[in-house]
């Protein structure tokens, strides 16, 4: 079975646009919800944005986290031709960021995506430091 | 904010042919792995199959979800273009099963998937009885 290692883990997850963030829900056992990011070293970045309509930025993820940091992050091919199918987990603690430590995050952000071009595009963000990785890959 | 209904969640779940499972670990807090499914009511049959390479059929997902049965599958659609962004959230609890009650289920991942046309495709599957629907989308 195909195992990816560390660094073609770090890589694929760091190339991925779009990721699925797993965390802890105190009633419900789990939670999901798909976000963007971007990868520095063993952290990853996740906006909470201004961007995309919600009717709060106190979304039930940081209260999951608030409550217990553990989470997971995913990045993934899906296709239909399965010889070409990989995915990649990162495991790892997150934490809510705000003020001052946003200005390299948004900056990190806006250059992968325009959508967080403008200073007000983010109003906080989770950072996961990343402990463990496992990647399997269909070839 | 846009939010769906049940029967649109339900609708766009059993229209997408591959999800994300999230389940309960007991160390690490959530795994998060993608799966590919079909929906019949308010059950979602996920196969454990013989066709992707694994070194056992005895997977985490079943260690965690015979610990803790709370899971949570999560489909969407993701693209550059944000107006477009969708997802449905499905909780429920899970269950392993296998022999005689496998028959049906492996037609219907048939009927979806190409992959399971063979009888010794799939050696047991995932129950998913969905308790909740959240659903959101752009707009």
């Amino acid at each position: 079975v195909p195992r990816l290692d560390e660094d073609e883990c770090r890589r694929r997850l760091g190339n991925t646009r779009h990721l699925v963030l797993a965390t802890v829900h105190p009633d419900r056992g789990v939670d999901a919800v798909p976000v963007v990011g971007a990868i520095d070293g063993s952290t990853v970045w996740i906006p909470v944005d201004t961007v995309k309509p919600k009717s709060t930025t106190r979304l039930r993820r940081l209260a999951n986290i608030a409550t217990d940091p553990r989470v997971c992050l995913l990045a993934e091919h899906y296709g239909d031709d399965w010889d070409q199918l990989w995915w990649v987990r990162a495991h790892g603690t997150a934490q809510e960021v705000a003020g001052h430590d946003l200005h390299g995050v948004r900056a990190a952000l806006a250059a992968r995506f325009d959508q967080y071009a403008m200073a007000d595009s983010v109003s906080s963000a989770i950072a996961v430091q990343v402990t463990g990785w496992t990647g399997w890959s269909a070839r």
